[in-house]
């Protein structure tokens, strides 16, 4: 069959969705541009803002999602993937505005974590105070019978204050301490994997060792897209949400 | 007035058209996601080969270039840029089959050189066998009285095997030291500018000091298509070509 056309719903932030393209061209291994996978990407960064939404009740980004991937849709992707963790909070908008697959990049992580960690029973998140809020990552984990560590505010207070540090500054020394802190002391508190639920965070961590493995969301639905547009894996809907099976 | 949507034709390869997505972002100096570009990316890298058209008379990529412009346009971009050098010489098909503005990268690469090099006369260009063989380039500059240094076969040579090695093996001192010599040649011969007519070029000669000012056209289309998205200057149509003018 001809390869799917990748979808990505972006612009939250850009610097995501570039990460996020880059990592299909990469893991598509072309030898030549046809083996490469047509990618429509509608980068609207004109939404309302999720941690707005989430954290203190702003405007709801849902419906402008909603119609961001109708466009999508319509400009011809096979299935989408919203290039942010963070807006994952608002799938079922987008899930329920179009007749394509929408791949969902929390459960994708959790599948991947329960492939590479055998028999995991408690992992740690690092994200967003507004993703961390939501208790996305807990639902989706819960449902395979895996722990979240639970996080003080002190620790959510680095891990925040290290990704915004980040986004304005570039990486520092200050920010860099302030992630390790905070995913040590998951690890102290029994994370087996530690779940990376935000696009800066790997750049923060770079290639810092941790004693436990890590789980990079973005790689892992570029890696889930590109399988599928390729036909090596499918996908079905259970639940509401579209998860991949092999 | 709403910032101008821009439409990125892409996948002419697919790491162009990640370089010009980050550099359009990048250009726009964004404090928040509200002060970045909507930007529609329609990535086809399943388009008939350019280079194959114009070097073998192979397949036109001409029509599926128009088609994939349309579905740009018909997701509600409001001018097209397009992501790769030599396939602007299929640029009327994809002018023709939208009724949006479609900038054009080496007439804005002529307009760049003029501004940054007073009363220029003589220019080199450093591009695929496919694009010089098109004399692209030669008539954008001629328009303007502006000479383009003839390149002998084995300085085109030089060039051309250096992109193409530096495609299949990233950089090397090999590929480095080739195109480094092509451009002494141009410079020896006149050149009071080069321009890189090609996106690996910038990445093989990186910061390698040369003597003239040198032109990358894929950054300066990512600054026009951000001033005019942001009407900080306007769009003309001139001779049956979109030009920015300020």
């Amino acid at each position: 069959m001809k390869d799917r056309v990748v979808g990505i719903l972006g612009g939250m932030g850009p610097e995501a969705t570039i990460d996020l393209f880059s990592s299909i061209v990469t893991e598509s291994n072309a030898k030549n541009d046809h083996e490469h996978l047509r990618i429509i990407i509608d980068n609207n960064p004109k939404m309302p803002s999720r941690q707005d939404a989430i954290l203190n009740g702003g405007e709801n980004p849902g419906p402008a999602m909603a119609e961001t991937a109708r466009n999508i849709a319509g400009a011809g992707a096979d299935f989408i993937i919203i290039g942010a963790n963070t807006a994952h909070y608002f799938y079922d908008y987008v899930k329920n505005a179009v007749d394509i697959p929408v791949l969902h990049i929390i459960d994708e992580a959790v599948l991947e974590t329960i492939k590479i960690v055998d028999k995991v029973k408690k992992v740690g998140v690092l994200a967003t105070a507004g993703a961390m809020k939501t208790r996305m990552y807990e639902k989706s984990f819960n449902k395979f019978d895996i722990e979240v560590v639970e996080v003080p505010e002190e620790i959510q207070d680095l891990v925040h204050n290290s990704i915004f540090s980040f986004k304005y500054d570039g990486l520092t020394n200050k920010n860099e301490e302030m992630m390790v802190k905070a995913a040590n002391f998951l690890i102290a508190n029994g994370a087996e994997a530690l779940i990376m639920g935000c696009s800066e965070i790997p750049l923060i961590l770079g290639n810092k060792k941790l004693s436990v493995e890590v789980v990079n969301p973005n790689d892992v639905i570029a890696r889930v897209a590109v399988k599928y547009a390729k036909d090596i894996i499918q996908v079905k809907e259970i639940e509401g949400r579209y998860l991949s099976i092999v």
